[in-house]
């Protein structure tokens, strides 16, 4: 590497560190790995996205607001997630639909050298059996993500739905 | 690093160099924080990611194209920008509600070294107290982003909208 | 560079390679550029996003399950392509409209050195002349990309469409 080019990176990282942009390539990739696998109805692969005692839980902005955190779905540890992907294939009562997830303006905030609280909005496109395709759901991410042997993973996810009109019997993950 | 390390970024750096990822990410980034700052409503912050004579615009497509950019918010320099985030708070005529910004397909043109070109579309959904979350507005944004002290900052950037059904009595930044 | 940036470097390298990044950043750029074409309307620009025997599908995703991979617009090599684009032109018979292309969790496998498998989400947003923004067509792209002298192009782009009441009498390229 010449001294020209090392020159113009000392220069570069002044303002923006490798570092910092391998951690937000990190981030944004299990971001999408996550929207693909429940898209892809990969529902089973959901929670080895998550620690081993890692929290997801659905709750409404209002909630969330008044300080209430209850929401519609609140799942503790990998094992209640499995148990939750399990009933939902054996209920099989929901109408077939695909979701399409969109996401942007993922903010990242570090925590610790492992550790990073992570947000951005997301936007669920439902097609239903008649074919249209609708918004389901609009709302707000907020992760904190940390890193594992096995690569950065959810301690905990929280999706702060804006909608209120969302299907409350048998909740699929969003 | 070793020299197969080093031969293999030598490769690389061929076709896309290190500074092009890393402008690509800072812009990205600023986008991301442009998008945060207006969907959680923290508006007080939204001059700050202008320069002190940034220009800020929301221009309907039909204008645009027939050359005349007549839109329906024009804000010329922060102080300005302020004056309008002061009257929102102020006037709290308009119904509440929550936006969600997705934009997608940021493109960049290098202008000089400290000066790019920039633009993206958007779509923004929006919720209101119907809790029903449909598309507010979609469109591209036109911004020419500068180089400060302070890290990069939008010298304009104008909002060309196709929907024309857009609210025009007390308009929010998009 | 310090020996200490380099250590750095030789940490984060375990996970995450440069050459990984690099290769995201250049096929999120390809994808940017791709809608960016087709929502300025530049479609004369499509088909050189391709290789020159490039293969662009847009089929329905219960085709697709089925193993019918019978769509509404098939193009074989850029040639074919361009016909298509002059039919469009010639053509003029569609209510004019304006797409915005948005775009998420952009999933890679590597293939060889210079092929990869890439997949993403795709929602395009439709304003017709009555001035409403609607969800046109929700899906997603499975591409086979290689690296040309001329950068990376796509191989094969196949959209595989949700929405079942899409346009089917001069489809344009989504």
């Amino acid at each position: 590497m010449s001294q020209t080019m090392i020159a113009a990176w000392e220069d570069l990282l002044v303002e923006t560190t490798i570092q910092e942009i391998v951690q937000w390539y990190d981030l944004q990739r299990l971001q999408e790995r996550y929207v693909t696998v429940i898209d892809a109805d990969r529902l089973e692969e959901w929670p080895e996205l998550f620690t081993e005692d890692g929290v997801y839980e659905i709750v409404p902005r209002e909630n969330q607001e008044l300080g209430l955190p209850v929401g519609i779905m609140h799942c503790f540890g990998r094992p209640m997630m499995r148990d939750r992907i399990l009933s939902l294939r054996k209920a099989n009562v929901y109408e077939r639909h695909v979701y399409r997830h969109l996401t942007s303006g993922l903010e990242l905030t570090t925590v610790d050298a492992d550790t990073v609280d992570a947000e951005s909005n997301y936007v669920v496109v439902q097609t239903l059996s008649d074919g249209e395709s609708r918004i389901y759901q609009a709302g707000r991410y907020f992760d904190r993500v940390v890193r594992t042997a096995d690569g950065w993973r959810y301690q905990r996810k929280r999706a702060i739905y804006d909608t209120s009109r969302v299907q409350t019997l048998l909740v699929t993950p969003v």
